[in-house]
């Protein structure tokens, strides 16, 4: 059976940048976890034709929506659908842990 | 933001099938809770050209995708990918509550 345990080993962490770690991916959606340290971010940006959701898992973090931010912790699910902005960074204290869902996966190259 | 928080009052449970809340949807993607009481299951069944992931939050649900069945608890992702059979039936002691992402959504009525 495909299934990954969100564990201590799962999560990834590097001082040059957030960190992607793939759990599942078809031509449909894949699944990462995104592991940000302090201050790390990915930066707004859209998708034309795919929507993102994010899920919170430890940390909190400083999401963005369009024209709009919220400062969200673990239990937060966060819609950004296609053609709008989004984005989101870690203002601390703790590392920020997110599970992504997309459907479907960006070209390749561009995500 | 179109968020979520989750929280006692998102589940939602009945004696006569587990529930579905629905958190999200596009043409591209749904994001539901599925909210199981004990013994209560979501039989096998399959969707060609959709994948789904169950991402379990609460309690401990026994998963079957294709052959195989495994018992699974809060933290796990299971990949349930197109027209492999796939279903999960919560064994108790406690209620079950799973997150579940779908891409893409399958034709109306026939979920």
């Amino acid at each position: 059976m495909n299934c990954w345990r969100f564990s201590p080993d799962l999560k990834k962490f590097s001082l040059e940048n957030f960190q992607k770690v793939n759990l599942f991916e078809s031509e449909r959606m894949f699944c990462d976890l995104y592991c940000f340290e302090i201050d790390q971010e990915q930066k707004p940006h859209k998708h034309d034709g795919s929507d993102k959701i994010y899920y919170v898992i430890e940390g909190e973090g400083i999401f963005q929506v369009g024209s709009e931010e919220r400062r969200l912790g673990p239990g937060y699910a966060i819609w950004a659908p296609s053609g709008e902005d989004h984005g989101v960074r870690n203002p601390g204290p703790e590392r920020l842990v997110t599970l992504v869902f997309m459907a479907p996966p960006p070209p390749k190259k561009s995500k």
